[in-house]
C-alpha cells in the first residue's frame, strides 16, 4: 500500500490511571489484594459522540502501551510503536474512524504496576512481594480503566499470544460489554510444551547469583540469566523455515569456523543480540510473573476460576480467530479447538489461518493479508 | 516380543584404548594437535574368524559407550545400557550373530579423552585449553581404535542423532572399510534451529558464574547452567504431542496453583529433575565441546574439509536412513533431503519414515518397528 500523500506523524502520549487505593484494593484472583494499582495507557483517535467505536488493543508478553505512532519527545529516527502497520490513520486499525485503546498489563514494568513497583507498605520495590497476577487479573485491571473513561462497549478487543488471552478473557468476564473480538496467534489453554519454555526461561533468571530471589533493584540485575531467558524466548517466536531463510548456516562475519566459543554462526549473535538488548528494556521479574500468568491461563478447566468458553452460551459476539502456518508455539490445531469449542457455545465465529513462515512472530509483522481481513471485520461489526 | 525361555544377564566391561602418544600426536580438523587420546569402549558378542561381522554403534551427544547390557559390577536393580532395547542375544542387533563395538566419541567424559581429562602439558584438566573437537575428529578417532583391533571391515555403523553424523562421517571418510550404514533421527548438517538451541545451552553454561571460563574442576562447578542447558535439550528431544499425552497440564500433587515461582505443573517438576540429574553425570564443558562439533556438521558445505556427500560417489555402501514423523530437531524432511543426496552419489539407500509421537527422543525408546527394521536390514547386508 502506498500512501496516495504523505500521513502526518501519529503522536501519542503515555498516560496513567491509578486505582485500588487502600483499603479498598483489588482482590485478586490468587485471593491476595493489590492496591494502589496503576495503568499506563495510550489513545489514538476520536472517541464517537455514541462512544460505540472504542477498540482496545491487548499486548503481548513483553509489549506496552505504545502501540502505534510516536511519543511527542521521540527522535526523528525513532521507531514507532509496535503494531504501528497495522494501527494508524487509515491503516487496517483506522484511528480515523476509532479510537484505539492499549494499556500495559498489570504485573509488567512498562509503567502499570508489577514486581519492580514501589510496595507502599515497605516503600521498596515489590520483588517477589508482589502478588502473582493472572490473565483474568489483568483484565479486570483494564476494566477498571475502561470503567474510569466511561467506555462500557467495545467495539472489538484485538490481540496476539498473551494479548490474545486476554481478549478471549474479556469475552469471558464481561461477554456484555464485548462486541466482537480478534484472538491472534494464541490458545485457550498453555500447553506443555509452551510452560515448559516459560519453566526453563524462569529457571535461567532464578540461576543467575544477581537475581537474589528477586531482590535486586538498585544494584546488578541479573542481566546474564534475562538474557538467556530471552534468547530461548526468539527461539520459539521464529520457525524452524524462516531460521533457514534468515540465518541458514551463513557465519558471522568470518571464512571459517572460529573452533572456540565466539559466536560462529549468524544465529548466535542474533540470538545474543536480542538477549541482551531485551536486558535494557525488561524487568527480569516482570517476565517471571507475566510467564506464569500464561502457565495459568485455561479457559476449559480453570482450576481457580473454573471459567470455561462453555460460560459464553448466553453471549452474542462475533469471533475472528487468526492462526499462522508457521507458529509452532500456539499451533494452528490450538486455533481450532478454541475455534470449535466457541461454536460449541454458539458464537458467530470466522477462523482464517494465514499461510507464513515466520512462526509464531509473525501476528506482529506487516501483513496486508491481515490488514484486509481485521479491517474487513471490523467494518462489518461496525456497520453490522 | 516375549522370549521363550530367559536369557543370561548381558555383562561387559569397559575398556580403553590410548594412542597419538606424543610427539605422534593426532592432528586435528582445527589444526590443533592432540595427545595422548584415550577411547573408552565396550565390545559385545565374538568377532568371527573372517571378521566379518563387526558392528559400530556411535553414540548420541551425551551417550556413551555402554550401549547394552550391565558392567560387572552393576547393582541387580542397576539400568542396563541406552540401547539395550536394540541390542544384545536374540535383538535387533543380535550379539549372538554380531561383534558389537561401542565407543565413547573424543571431547566426552564418559572415559574417553575430553576437557575434563588431564592435560599432561600442565598435570591439570584441560578445561578451555582442549582443543575444538569435530565429528570428523571422534570418527578419526574411532577408527584409530578399529585399526588397533584389527578390523578392516566394518558390516554396519549404526547410531542416531550425533551418532548418526558420526554414521555418515565413517561414510565419507573411509568408504572402503563400511558396508553398511544407518543413520537415525540426523540430518546431513545442523539447522539454524538446531544450533540456537544448543548456543542457548552453551550460553547458559558459560553465564554461571561457577563456570569460570572452563576452569572449575575441583571446586564447584557450573551445576545450574549446566541443569538449565539440559532442560532445553530436553524440550527439544520431545514434541508437542509427546508432552501432552506425556504431562498435559497436570499438577505437580496439588489441587490448585501454588501462586508462587514452585513447579506447580508436571512438566515442570519432569524438567528439573532431569536437569538436576543430568549434572551429576555430565561434565559440563563436555556439553559445550559437543554442541558446537555438531554446530559444525555439515556434510553439504563443509568449511574446513570441503566433505561432501558427494565425495560418495565411488562407494558401494547400503544405507538404511530412519527419521520419525514427530522429530523437530531434525525432522523427516532433512532425512529427505539426506536420501537425496545419497541417491545423486549413486548410493544404495532404503528410507523410513517411522510414524511415532514422541519426538527426536523416539529412536532410543524400544519399538519393535525399529528392531524389525534393522535386524532385517543386517541380515540383507550380511548375507548378501
Amino acid at each position: 500500500m502506498t500512501a496516495s500523500k504523505q500521513q502526518p506523524r501519529l503522536v501519542t502520549a503515555q498516560q496513567f490511571y491509578t486505582f485500588a487505593e487502600p483499603p479498598d484494593q483489588m482482590l485478586l484472583e490468587s485471593g491476595a489484594r493489590l492496591g494502589p494499582v496503576t495503568i499506563a495507557y495510550e489513545t489514538y483517535g476520536q472517541m464517537s459522540a455514541d462512544r460505540d467505536n472504542v477498540i482496545l488493543i491487548t499486548h503481548a508478553f513483553s509489549g506496552d502501551s505504545h502501540v502505534a505512532g510516536y511519543l511527542a519527545d521521540d527522535k526523528e529516527d525513532a521507531k514507532p510503536g509496535w503494531w504501528d502497520s497495522l494501527v494508524g490513520p487509515g491503516k487496517g486499525i483506522d484511528t480515523d474512524s476509532y479510537f484505539v485503546i492499549c494499556s500495559n498489563i498489570l504485573g509488567s514494568c512498562m509503567g502499570s504496576t508489577g514486581p519492580a513497583s514501589i510496595n507502599p507498605a515497605t516503600d521498596k520495590p515489590y520483588g517477589l512481594d508482589f502478588p502473582m497476577v493472572t490473565i483474568g487479573d489483568m483484565v479486570a485491571a483494564q476494566k477498571a480503566l475502561m470503567d474510569h473513561l466511561q467506555i462500557n462497549s467495545l467495539l472489538a478487543v484485538i490481540g496476539g499470544s498473551v494479548g490474545g488471552m486476554q481478549v478471549l478473557e474479556w469475552c469471558i468476564r464481561y461477554p456484555d460489554m464485548v462486541r466482537s473480538a480478534v484472538p491472534l496467534a494464541t490458545t485457550m489453554r498453555h500447553s506443555a510444551l509452551a510452560i515448559a519454555f516459560n519453566e526453563v526461561a524462569r529457571q535461567s533468571i532464578m540461576a543467575d547469583p544477581n537475581w537474589n530471589k528477586g531482590d535486586y533493584y538498585g544494584k546488578e540485575g541479573p542481566d546474564l540469566g534475562l538474557a538467556i531467558a530471552r534468547m530461548i524466548g526468539h527461539v520459539t517466536y521464529l520457525s524452524d523455515e524462516a531460521m533457514r531463510r534468515k540465518f541458514g548456516r551463513r557465519l558471522q562475519d568470518k571464512r571459517d569456523f572460529s573452533f572456540g566459543f565466539d559466536a560462529d554462526f549468524q544465529v548466535e549473535s542474533y540470538l545474543r543480540y536480542q538477549g541482551s538488548k531485551f536486558v535494557r528494556r525488561f524487568d527480569a521479574n516482570a517476565l517471571l510473573y507475566i510467564t506464569k500468568a500464561a502457565d495459568y491461563f485455561d479457559l476449559v478447566d480453570n482450576l481457580t476460576t473454573r471459567e470455561s468458553i462453555r460460560d459464553l452460551s448466553g453471549a452474542t459476539i462475533k469471533f475472528l480467530v487468526i492462526s499462522y502456518t508457521s507458529d509452532w508455539l500456539y499451533p494452528t490445531y490450538q486455533a481450532r479447538e478454541l475455534v470449535q469449542a466457541l461454536k460449541r457455545s454458539s458464537q458467530d465465529v470466522s477462523f482464517c489461518e494465514i499461510n507464513a513462515d515466520c512462526g509464531h512472530d509473525a501476528f506482529l509483522l506487516p501483513d496486508e493479508r491481515l490488514t484486509n481481513l481485521i479491517s474487513g471485520f471490523l467494518k462489518g461489526v461496525f456497520n453490522g
